[in-house]
């Protein structure tokens, strides 16, 4: 394993940063010329080997990816734009400098496809584990920041992409599959799903913007306990339709007869999640099309606490099953 | 251990901000409403069990508070202040709630005395060792903060405090003392400075907004090797005399054999180290008397790369011993 100081050296040159940024990786802290022209949102994220992720399961590179990407999420769910990101990473001795390279080649590569620089951070070595934390830096329009707080009783519910592939790939991965030299288009779809997740950053940014949300959040537990998420701190019901629930098509592929509950109820899917008043449905429908990225309509907020589910015109109460990382 | 919804409602609980916090802990992202006027400052720190401390050394309330104080250092080196934290756990199984509370405590008895927001972070089980990562944001007026690459030839070095006990208080914690119990002075001084330091943050606010210090670093690898990274950062030289570097009581008293040598490559004394013009020369012992902190001239910047130490009129090359954390 290469020395601390090496291993910075090397982000140092490879990090690049936009003119905001007055001082980069190098110093005790990264300086950032503020315009105050926005308001700032800033999110960290953990990403634990054995909790979050197991290394003979994924690849260096797209391990540093998602560890990025899933704090990006974030940014996007609050309908804001990623700015700077900070990356702290204790690396056991056994990790070879290849390893390391590829960890960090996966930040940048992902930082940089959506316009972030990566200005500071830290690294230690770990006794037992990789532990990765994640922070982004991010900006919104001023007030115009989407929390989770805001939705109202009739504000439609939609869902960006289809869902239940990430808990497929886990399972699968679990069985043993690997991405290396799988060939079976449905698996390494589930496979790339849960390995390589794509935050929604411009259809989060383009909600946000727009101004027709009342409350986001990124689908990280699972749609039914993401969406309670939203109701508890919004104060409101709702009820979902079984059948506008958008399956991904590896799912229903390859598990069609549990398809539903995997959409459902799978985790780490890192779609949006969000509530706007009946009045934008045709600019929603719009976004989608400009936007290229599904946008289903999937039920509606209500009055009272109860989360329903409507399956064949009966109703039942959805206990959300809280997706659980595998650690 | 309680379950993570369980400790971020706690958390949750606990956390008072400031009204610039428009958003804190609990949704996706913090939001900060940004004003504009000052530069903004961002800087993460690892703390690792086994590398950075060990929980038989310690209270669990003394390694939250530590591991946010390191953080908040790196601020005060910027001559800036901290506003907002974000803290990232990753927490073994076999950790009680006791000490998940306390360690919390920690982080929340410093926020406080400093007038810092802790507005999210991130947790997670951990199959292996406590792992800490801390994330502050602060503010310098605008093209203000104090990087380490302003030193110029013929600057005066100056370092706050007495340096040496943190060094001490490790060894002594090698030896087996521990706090708990401990009576003799000297000895609970050096652990006390090891376990509980104090970062600078009024010192090194002052130093910014007086526009005083021409570069400016925290002590955390030890004098020689922090004065080394300003040096290099700078592209200039230095002379330091030994008679003139500030030795900690403590470590005269225990140690006095090993005093000097402790003091210039001891570690984690979290004590800023900065260079001036010669102009400002009393303006900085008015500084020193006004915050009823010492500020010791130790030398000064020169032509060249070269860091020496003279003693006794004779001339010796430093060669950074470069501190290393235990693990």
């Amino acid at each position: 394993m290469p020395k601390e100081s090496e291993i910075i050296a090397l982000i140092r040159k490879r990090a690049r940063h936009t003119e905001q940024v007055a001082v980069g990786i190098g110093d005790d802290a990264a300086v950032i010329k503020s315009t105050g022209a926005t308001d700032l949102l800033a999110c960290s994220d953990l990403s634990v080997e054995g909790v979050h992720f197991r290394i003979e399961w994924s690849e260096a590179r797209l391990i540093g990816r998602k560890s990025l990407a899933v704090t990006l999420s974030d940014v996007a769910a609050m309908g804001g734009a990623a700015r700077y990101a900070m990356i702290s990473v204790a690396l056991p001795a056994t990790l070879s400098s290849e390893f390391i390279d590829q960890l960090f080649e996966g930040f940048f590569d992902i930082a940089d496809r959506y316009g972030v620089s990566i200005i500071g951070g830290d690294t230690s070595s770990s006794a037992h584990g990789l532990f990765i934390d994640t922070t982004v830096i991010g900006e919104a329009q001023t007030g115009r920041a989407v929390t989770r707080a805001g939705a109202r009783e009739g504000d439609l519910i939609y869902v960006t992409g289809r869902l239940g592939a990430s808990a497929l790939g886990l399972n699968l991965l679990q069985q043993g599959y690997r991405l290396n030299g799988l060939e079976h288009r449905a698996r390494r779809e589930a496979l790339m799903k849960h390995l390589e997740p794509e935050p929604r950053m411009e259809a989060g940014l383009a909600i946000g913007e727009s101004g027709i949300a009342t409350a986001m959040i990124d689908i990280s537990d699972g749609l039914t306990t993401d969406l309670r998420h939203i109701l508890d701190e919004s104060g409101c019901g709702a009820i979902i339709r079984a059948h506008d629930i958008p399956v991904a098509g590896c799912v229903e592929t390859l598990l069609p007869g549990r398809a539903f509950d995997l959409a459902l109820h799978g985790g780490e899917e890192y779609e949006l999640l969000f509530t706007a008043p009946t009045d934008f449905r045709a600019k929603i429908e719009e976004l989608s099309t400009s936007a290229s990225i599904p946008i289903t309509l999937i039920g509606e907020i209500t009055a009272g606490k109860d989360l329903q589910l409507e399956r064949d015109g009966l109703f039942e109460l959805v206990q959300p099953s809280g997706y659980e990382h595998f650690g």
